[in-house]
């Protein structure tokens, strides 16, 4: 079959890790594939990370973006929930082995199949070990099992932070059941704080932002929080020992824990999302044995809990809040987004890239 | 009212922290105290700890011992549980505040009044303030409410290391409800190590016994591990990553964790006892979060408890191994003790310290 030609932005080194315009080529669509044509694609730390080969692990040339709103052009013969013209979404993952006890029981992210689950990006897709290439780009090709509904009641243009920043923050407060009569601190209000803030006050629980920027007082309780900290108030700090019951940590790079650590009521638990290295202190398990704390971590979410944020945010009438760029402005947007100065996700406008679809 | 002679063996500071002879006394038992005579008490790796000031809070002078069975001698006017002849046991708490909520749970351990619960010893008496002493003494007073019953079953010389090297592996056992099906790893082969081992079995679960010392095999085997593993092994390390549900670590010094997070299933919990200071490393969130694994701790365990892992070992005729000692052998018992020589918990006959009762 005649591969689909498209164009993307993308960078091919880490030193010059400017992100430009790049033409390549996708794979037509399997029989269980669909070709979406990608309307938004939304712009999460992680693709600087991986840009920038912070992980170490990056193939280039490198064109990331998972959290993608699209409109389906071409459905496989056997595609049965989707079909030309459907509004989609595609969120971390395009692929997983399928047999493996987490990809069963619907946590493909946990895949622990021979190479995990293949990321929409720098993942290599198995069998061929071809490398994978994101959103930042005119089209898609996927598999359906990986393909998200999008409801109606979400604006097309906004819908996209849902898939990433919304499932990796929906995900821990799900898996330890958080909600009414929970006190749940968000550190860090960036795309994924700002997520967290939302859901978790949807779903019942009071939430505190901590935040070193005391600019973001204001913005934090128009998100829904109920209370702001700071965290370079070390008075403030001490004040809220033994506090919560749930801290997600947001912070995207290694950071030291323990501050917050001291925050937990007894068995409460930390979850840090963002930032995927060693944290840069030793955990101090003083203060962890003494009140019978967990610290913890979690990757994205499953296909179905993406499938579960986005509806529960139509239902709940939750929208990310986004500032609209062009393609072209990427890399500008990146060094905003390293000075925490996005209020709070950049989202892609790809009719801004000269098409060839 | 008079107060009670008491002799013990305790140290007077840091820097010359042999153990030798002391004279003291005991405040007379009120209506809800008991005076109980010392006939056995088992030496913690945190006597050692405590003794050399490693944690920068020891109150000299210092006389250890939180593993201690005695006699009662005499039983205030309000005491109902004990009368006088009674073979009973104390632990690592003498009193707590009673009214917050971990104490209403019956988690005295990890109670958060003004001062947090009174240790047995170095932890202030409420509401005076002065020093508590332990059981390297020929008695000791105790309110009825942290005196534990001594099923008859126990032999009485081998009882006194389950009430805290017990208990300090029985309550997260519990607490993480561990039992048949779960696969377990047990993390050094001391004290605690091999109550952990012969616990776990008892409940159901598959033990590994995880050591640097190869010629804990055969002992580890003895005790009822099915499996173990040597940390030193790179190669057996890195055949079992994923392997277990929980991972109890005794270690009672500083230590990198990273190692055996790996070998965590996914959703497993690691959870150190042993060790009360700050790991030597930070933690790789990227090996947590990608299995969404949890690091934990736990503090020995609260009156309820103590009372419950007692009476399971003489349901299932569990006892601790000992090797009998004399009160003046403490400092050489101290250093190997800390090569790691002991076969697995000393305990003192009190007998053998020239009394004063």
């Amino acid at each position: 079959m005649t591969p689909i030609p498209s164009r993307g932005y993308g960078a091919t080194g880490s030193v010059l890790s400017k992100l430009h315009p790049i033409d390549f080529e996708r794979a037509a669509p399997k029989a269980d594939e669909l070709l979406i044509d990608i309307l938004y694609c939304g712009v999460c730390h992680s693709d600087l990370h991986q840009v920038k080969n912070d992980w170490g692990n990056t193939i280039y040339p490198c064109v990331p973006g998972h959290e993608i709103i699209g409109r389906v052009r071409e459905a496989g013969a056997s595609v049965t929930k989707f079909k030309a013209g459907d509004i989609v979404g595609v969120g971390c993952m395009v692929d997983s082995c399928g047999t493996c006890a987490p990809c069963a029981e619907g946590e493909e992210q946990y895949c622990e199949g021979p190479k995990g689950c293949t990321l929409t990006y720098n993942g290599p897709m198995k069998p061929d070990g071809s490398n994978t290439y994101g959103g930042y780009s005119v089209n898609i090709v996927v598999k359906e099992r990986f393909v998200l509904r999008i409801p109606p009641e979400l604006a097309v243009e906004r819908a996209a932070p849902i898939l990433c920043a919304g499932v990796t923050t929906w995900s821990p407060l799900k898996h330890w059941k958080i909600g009414a009569g929970h006190q749940v601190a968000v550190v860090g209000l960036g795309g994924l704080g700002h997520m967290a803030v939302k859901l978790a006050k949807a779903r019942g629980a009071t939430v505190t932002v901590i935040t070193t920027s005391g600019e973001k007082e204001a913005e934090a309780k128009a998100l829904g929080a109920d209370e702001v900290l700071l965290s370079t108030d070390k008075k403030a700090m001490e004040a809220k020992e033994l506090s919560y019951h749930f801290i997600l940590v947001t912070i995207p790079d290694p950071f030291d824990v323990n501050p917050y650590v001291t925050l937990l009521k007894r068995d409460g638990t930390l979850v840090t999302v963002g930032m995927l290295g060693a944290y840069k202190k030793g955990i101090d398990n003083n203060e962890v044995a003494f009140h019978r704390r967990s610290i913890a971590g979690s990757l994205i979410g499953g296909v179905a809990e993406t499938q579960e944020v986005l509806d529960f945010c139509a239902q709940h009438g939750i929208q990310p809040d986004v500032e609209l760029i062009n393609m072209p402005d990427i890399n500008d947007a990146f060094d905003r987004m390293a000075k925490g100065e996005v209020r709070f996700r950049y989202v892609i406008d790809m009719s801004s890239l000269e098409a060839k679809r």
